[in-house]
């Protein structure tokens, strides 16, 4: 669509230079998603790929759990029919059988479920909320070492735009024996992620089983959700995950690797769907 | 309340080596934020400042204007009452006099506006809500370019906790002069904005003259709006700003730096409120 980037006018500073030069950055729209004709979300997002935002989001808050509930697509005009249609209207038709989102489920799925109440609450929500269980880890391990340790530095390079702007999001999908299966950039991460999941789920592939999602910065509680309501077995992120991220993680059975640079990384749920280098010892540290 | 970290077991993987030891996480755990007993919004936070947080969203949503309407703020014991207080649900009262909030309300309220279509009505629903208006730059500017490229490295000296976990977005507010009023951490940085921004209206600070807002992270369009609710005439980000962060910035007359790093950065809007080092040339380049 062309609209991933923009180009603007800015004042350089460098010391005592002043350089006035254009420079690219990513674009940042709303995309309203109605369900049969009825608003349902507004999320901040870079343009590209948004019927599968908006699949994997309604996917990630639990109101369908394949590609195929939802029957069709289309971009509307909106209230400024003027400028004519602007593309960030977005209205999904579902499937015969498929239920209709309650009218509150345009808030985030957790806020209806007496949560926000405890961390705990929160996991219990999203555990019974998901289609499809992360299986327990094959013995000896699925994912190797060394497979694991490349994945930053393959989504790096498979983003085209990061390089342009600074400013977007990655979230990436890679088979266990690393193939790469879809890259998607964001300004916003949670959307990175929907649109990875989005095209999952129209392709057909959920339950994502034997994969890895690399994300380009933190893992908070909304990532691993989200990972967890596509059945995605682990999930890798560049910087920190948050204390209930890893806590949701070792609930429901899944990997979940953080601080993931150069040839060394933090294992905080899963372990045992790693294969660490043979010959490994593992020692304790009391920290 | 020693919420803000938490310490978990973690392996840690570095090449051929792998130690179990514990690990100081970020917390992260869902704030219910209810306004009259009735649900407003949830949020995922850092406990602390909670308060602050909530009064923040108020007026950064264009619930309130100030701090004075806010008449009482309390915790109470969620529906999992066995577990006592969780201290993830605040209930505020709002002053005599102040409207509560419409039930549609809980979603942001750019979508409510017939927005979502175009980033020009975004910027319309938030300039038309914002009680404190910027006011135009004086004569000559009045931030100069040596307090500004100072604070990055400010706001990382006064940052505790990140030290710890790498893993919290950060918010400072400084006045021109240089001076720290005050700073604040969480997982979410438009959390961290409005802890900034609920402080300052508890302080009756607002409207926020002569003062910028320094974050951790990107500028997006949400942190510029957040900004301008306070009335903050300066955002400087250590790195990118979204186009439409850039395209609301200079709609509204504020200064927006991003890439503020040693003695470099680069100003997207307003850059006559800023000092440059005399002598300076501006040229241009076509870029």
């Amino acid at each position: 669509m062309g609209r991933v980037t923009r180009r603007l006018p800015v004042t350089r500073v460098d010391g005592e230079t002043v350089v006035r030069r254009p420079d690219t950055l990513a674009v940042e729209e709303p995309l309203e998603i109605r369900v049969g004709g009825r608003p349902l979300a507004v999320t901040m997002r870079t343009p590209g790929d948004d019927v599968d935002l908006a699949i994997g989001f309604l996917l990630t808050e639990g109101l369908i759990t394949r590609g195929e509930d939802v029957a069709a697509a289309r971009f509307c005009a909106g209230a400024d029919g003027a400028d004519g249609n602007t593309y960030n209207l977005l209205d999904l038709t579902l499937a015969d059988g498929v239920p209709e989102p309650r009218p509150e489920a345009g808030r985030n799925f957790y806020t209806t479920s007496s949560c926000g109440l405890c961390g705990k609450a929160s996991i219990d929500a999203v555990r019974t909320a998901s289609a499809w269980a992360v299986e327990p880890p094959a013995a000896g391990g699925s994912l190797d070492h060394e497979t694991l340790i490349d994945l930053p530095a393959r989504l790096r390079a498979a983003q085209r735009v990061f390089d342009r702007t600074g400013g977007l999001h990655a979230a990436a999908l890679f088979t266990v024996a690393g193939g790469l299966l879809v890259l998607r950039e964001d300004v916003g991460r949670h959307n990175a992620v929907d649109k990875v999941i989005g095209w999952a789920a129209r392709e057909h592939r959920l339950p994502l089983r034997d994969t890895v999602l690399q994300v380009s910065g933190r893992a908070s509680f909304e990532l691993v959700q989200k990972a967890l309501m596509a059945g995605i077995p682990t999930l890798a992120a560049v910087s920190a995950p948050s204390s209930l991220a890893v806590e949701l993680a070792a609930e429901a059975g899944m990997t979940l690797v953080g601080f993931l640079r150069g040839a060394s990384y933090n294992v905080y749920a899963g372990a045992g769907r790693l294969r660490l280098p043979s010959g490994t010892a593992v020692t304790a540290s009391p920290g």
